[in-house]
């Protein structure tokens, strides 16, 4: 079979599945996200030799260090699997949720209910485990999904899948409710975001060059987000050692994450007391500043310093380097948040009651935070109890994308007879 | 200037707006909204005679009574255009309100706020007072619109356009915040659908070629409905009186609207019992009937029938034509109309409680109703208070779209000072 044609096929078995799932009992979708996580357990050691297939491919084919460690099973990857599992099962079903029920003068009680999107297809590099974390939530919210991991870990990924259609079949689910794309061609990849007749959504998780060749090749809505160019932001009026302990820790308590800061914002008349000690503590870390003029002499004689160009303020390093900026005041520093951020998640510290509300009106963002460390813009931090990614898109979900996320809502309408006048 | 950057100034223009009103005051909105109505009514004159040009043209080129009837301005056009301002003033204000505020165990408190979408593009048809609906809508919601309305309304669409920048700039408002391309060009608007970079949606209202056309040449997220195929779904338990009085008003008390129903499908049991009746009154209100071989045993002695094919449950008649199935029960009733329907609205007739609760959940369409005419489905019925259009996606918007529709919600968070252990 071809690969149009064996994705076709994934196609239709996936929108006839999602017309079984959609109306699954919660009691049936959580057996099945438990029965998952016994499979698991209880092919341990099958998961492990498939694993190491692709350990030895990913070595021989020269892998980094990084991505072969996010490649290999360990004991933590098998509990937290589990665990993501049962945690799942545990979250309250979104599907039937009725809100806004209220009635209208003629007697018509009208609200909406929440409702699975149908098919979603997620397309993902690297970790293996995203098979699993993603495949759960999309259970759970009543969709049929198709998976399309990377070639890298395509041994760890069918053996997941075996387990995954192993649990489902029996806890008497459709067998196609969740689907592994077993074709490693990157030619799957573009048949996938072509079937609109089939796929309600698409979600890319991975680098960036993933991201936009899947919105370059399809016209399916896509969950997704891009960039994560995140900003504290220092009001004149903050408090002093909450600033620091805020701008530490959204730059160092991780950097390779999407909602740690890239560059660290400065009202003019706090500078000169924040960021000489600021400063040192970063450096100390290991962060390498690039600085716009103001700020370079204000640490001309704490320590070497870069100059930050244009391009640093839209740069997302990913990494131990750290763009601050001196500006006059809020407005100043609303302007180049909206202009050169990548609206994900952005903080304010201020004990200004005028400044906070600005901040939180204006940021045109994800997440907005008023004192507080971006490292919170997260679906668990949130209490959406997982999620299955953080989207920077504006239309639906926006922000950490829990199972609400992977819902749609429509209108019921109780009547007693109404006819229209 | 050619189209191209002619459009391209005006997404910039239209960017730079959204800034100012997505952060503008109610008051200032609706005082906006107050002074177009004004504006409209001191300058009816000059309207008159530029619809008339309209007319002339018209008439010249050939179009329809029926479309010209749609195109001129009446002493009703002026009370609707003036009516529909003052409403959407009225209206709440969707900006800024905060739900689902929460404190998590840390302290954090973290709720979402409704925001403006950004920029709106807005590509209609005919009728020029669609110009002032959809303007006053995206004004309302905080959003900067890019108008662009079909050739044939381009003189009476010009001069509302100049009522609508008088009174926003009178007001203080950006003046861009409301846009109409002057281009007549077909070209302009497949710029208008490629500004990905200064556009946030689409909203195509009209026929399904103009539909179809958009969605093929963009990216941009599009609000949409293509087809009105809406069903009444008589149940083997229905009252009969009830059922017969919902399925004449669903097909009967417009015909035009995409909320009136194309499918009637009839239990089997309960066919004998009201198709007769109800095949009567179809046809003295002059309604042709397309029917399954069931059905027309039933009414041989009624009334002459056609048959129906496989592409009839697909059509959207728009017109005095139904189409009329017998099924065994509910189970090939929603089967039928997750199969053949458009998505769109759809009303059980039935006095069992498990019937009315299965169609509710099962019935996978943007409004599902019991005992109620499918004609309902409107956002003024449903206490939107206007409606955009009706969507039948469903990711962001679906149903009937309002004020909230044409916005996004963004996370915010309050905090004291936490960091992220």
């Amino acid at each position: 079979m071809d690969i149009r044609e064996y994705m076709l096929a994934m196609g239709k078995a996936a929108r006839e599945a999602s017309v079984t799932i959609r109306r699954a009992s919660t009691e049936l979708k959580n057996d099945s996200l438990h029965a998952i996580a016994t499979e698991i357990l209880a092919n341990r050691d099958r998961l492990m030799i498939e694993n190491e297939k692709d350990l030895v491919a990913g070595r021989e084919s020269g892998l980094s260090d990084a991505l072969i460690d996010r490649l290999a099973f360990t004991d933590a990857s098998f509990s937290s699997m589990v665990e993501g599992l049962q945690q799942v099962a545990n979250l309250q079903d979104p599907v039937g949720e009725i809100s806004d029920l209220a009635f209208r003068p003629n007697g018509l009680q009208i609200g909406k209910m929440r409702t699975p999107i149908g098919v979603i297809g997620i397309i993902y590099e690297s970790r293996p485990n995203v098979t699993i974390d993603a495949a759960s939530l999309c259970l759970k919210s009543g969709n049929a999904t198709i998976l399309r991991g990377g070639s890298e870990a395509i041994h760890s990924n069918r053996a997941l899948a075996g387990c995954i259609a192993a649990a489902v079949t029996r806890s008497g689910l459709h067998p196609a409710v969740i689907q592994l794309v077993e074709h490693t061609d990157r030619a799957a990849v573009g048949e996938l975001v072509k079937m609109d007749r089939y796929v309600d959504v698409i979600i890319p998780r991975g680098g960036k060059g993933l991201i936009e060749r899947v919105m370059r090749e399809t016209r399916i809505p896509v969950i997704k987000h891009l960039d994560g160019v995140c900003h504290v932001y220092i009001d004149a009026d903050a408090d002093r050692e909450m600033a620091i302990a805020i701008a530490m820790n959204a730059k160092t308590q991780r950097y390779a994450v999407c909602n740690s800061i890239e560059t660290l914002l400065v009202a003019d008349a706090i500078a000169p007391d924040v960021l000489p000690e600021l400063a040192t503590r970063l450096r100390d870390a290991g962060v390498e500043l690039k600085c716009c003029e103001t700020t370079r002499k204000i640490l001309s004689n704490i320590c070497e310093t870069a100059i930050a160009t244009e391009d640093d303020w839209r740069e997302e390093y990913l990494g131990p380097v750290l763009a601050v900026r001196v500006v006059p005041g809020i407005s100043e520093a609303i302007a180049h948040i909206n202009e050169y951020g990548s609206q994900h998640t952005d903080t304010i510290v201020t004990r200004s009651y005028a400044s906070g509300r600005r901040f939180m009106t204006e940021v045109d963002s994800s997440s907005v935070l008023i004192n507080a460390s971006t490292r919170f813009a997260d679906g668990f931090e949130y209490g959406l109890g997982a999620e299955i990614g953080i989207s920077t898109d504006k239309l639906h979900a926006r922000g950490p994308v829990g199972l609400q996320g992977l819902t749609s809502e429509k209108y019921v309408v109780f009547g007693d007879g109404q006819v229209r006048q």
